[in-house]
């Protein structure tokens, strides 16, 4: 129980420090109209769980504290730019997913979407403002950067911007769409062509923006190619347990729990772990990755709380 | 005759060259799903003038040219990263802005809207993953790079992305919206406000990207601080001037000409010069514009092309 307890400690703490640089991210008026800064801070402090921001900060401290990094002050104060642009894209993909063109959500962690709230119009172009600010915010040169820091934004914008953009987040929900528009069957005949389908979905819609969230903190805290390799291969197993388990919980949850609309996934015929393996063996294929992923870092001597996120990302009930 | 033929000759040459890299600036399959490489295409090769990526291909040569940059082999080569990005974040804009809760518009250039063609969903992503893409193209290390130039490619993409988001053109398109919707009266007893809002809209909405497009090249070509300053105030007047024009040609043009529905501005009300200013009042401005820009130019010491294309953006007829 300690353990938890300490753990919990840890991610409010993070969120804490997060929802803090978040506020200092974001446009504010007079730079900006005041009805985007209102509509921007409506998603972005909507009740999330940070997840990937926590995530980079974790990845920054792991390859600190295991000596893959050239000793720094602080690889979190260094790797806090790329958190905060990870959650801003974050929230703009799920802003712009909730559309009526979309995936038609209107409610979003208990609360109502921003389209529900300030219409289409805005909603998009709060979304397309969340994703602008995120490079904003990267390119920024950070207090007492150690020499070559540079190099390592550039690295870091260049793994984010592929991980959001066509190959990867959008691309996915593009797959998505069609997917969900075709009916999506479950099971049947060509289950491998379903399950490849569905993995492929995932590794582009969720999987590369949890990667790119770890591996970016891997590379702004100094870490050498051993630890961001490490990293890389942790936050991909990771990113599929995270994405069975929303699966899961999405089948089982209510809307109380979830703060959306649950068995929305069944009901639109969008491809799912349960509906392609059933729940059983979509429980199974969650803790193996897990477990792989705990493989990747003892491979590269990583560890801590990277550990524990891993272990959370199973036990978790929302 | 010679020199218009000359400048012609320029501007196709250019225009040829920029295609070509945003054929190879674009997502391709197998990277990106074939769906959404099909709608970046479509709506990236739809018969643009270019102005933005010619603009910042001509301030790389001009300030090269003058001798404020420290010589470099070929400063088009090192700005055309920043041409291609800018000419897809432009891109994206159309996408978004011509959408049906954006400015509900069917036709551009003379064709079909993204929307229209791919449905809104799907258009919606396209304009997303064009500006992710940008980012992916600006943080590219060039070939044979000079030392340092990492950090001209880090302000670039800031400047870039200011521009881009809730401070430039999203908060552009936000005023936009509203004072649309707010029915646009045209001139009457606050016609100091109306011609405030107006000036406010098109600064960010257009004058933001165009600014960035040319001070972008500037900085990759290596110009010094007095160079950058003289493009920039050179863009901002460049910009006005073009905003104008294009107020007034949707006056005068017709659907033909223009490709898009003309006189379609007064029609819903959108603030605009020919509507706060009247026609003969528009001419001027944007007259005086452009001789703001050239005394722009002429304080720094530049001039070339960026003179004539300051030139075009008074005659041009579409």
């Amino acid at each position: 129980m300690t353990g938890t307890s300490d753990f919990e400690q840890y991610l409010l703490a993070r969120r804490a420090a997060i929802d803090t640089a978040l506020e200092a991210a974001l446009p504010t008026p007079p730079t900006c109209p005041p009805r985007i800064a209102e509509t921007t801070r409506y998603s972005v402090f909507a009740g999330g769980k940070r997840l990937r921001p926590i995530l980079t900060l974790a990845a920054a401290d792991a390859v600190v504290e295991a000596g893959h990094a050239a000793p720094v002050a602080d690889g979190v104060t260094l790797a806090m730019p790329a958190a905060c642009a990870i959650e801003l894209i974050h929230t703009y993909s799920l802003v712009h997913d909730d559309l009526p063109s979309m995936d038609d959500d209107d409610l979003r962690r208990g609360r109502p979407t921003a389209h529900v709230v300030y219409g289409e119009g805005l909603a998009i172009l709060s979304g397309d403002a969340l994703l602008t600010q995120a490079f904003v915010v990267l390119a920024q040169p950070p207090p007492d950067a150690p020499p070559g820091f540079g190099r390592r934004q550039l690295r870091a914008i260049t793994i984010l911007a592929q991980a959001a953009g066509a190959a990867g987040m959008v691309g996915g929900q593009v797959l998505d769409l069609a997917a969900t528009s075709n009916g999506g069957n479950g099971p049947g005949p060509d289950q491998l062509t379903v399950d490849a389908t569905l993995r492929d979905i995932h590794e582009r819609k969720t999987g590369a923006l949890i990667r790119a969230a770890a591996v970016t903190g891997a590379i702004l805290a100094g870490g050498n190619e051993t630890a961001v390799d490490g990293v890389d291969r942790y936050a991909a197993h990771l990113g599929l347990a995270f994405q069975i388990v929303d699966d899961i919980l999405d089948v089982e949850g209510s809307a109380t729990d979830l703060g959306k609309t649950a068995g929305k996934d069944a009901a639109t015929g969008k491809p799912t772990y349960p509906a392609v393996h059933g729940l059983d063996r979509s429980r199974v294929l969650a803790a193996e990755a897990v477990q792989a992923a705990r493989a990747a870092l003892a491979d590269a001597g990583l560890g801590g709380r990277l550990t524990q996120i891993a272990d959370w990302a199973l036990t978790r009930s929302h």
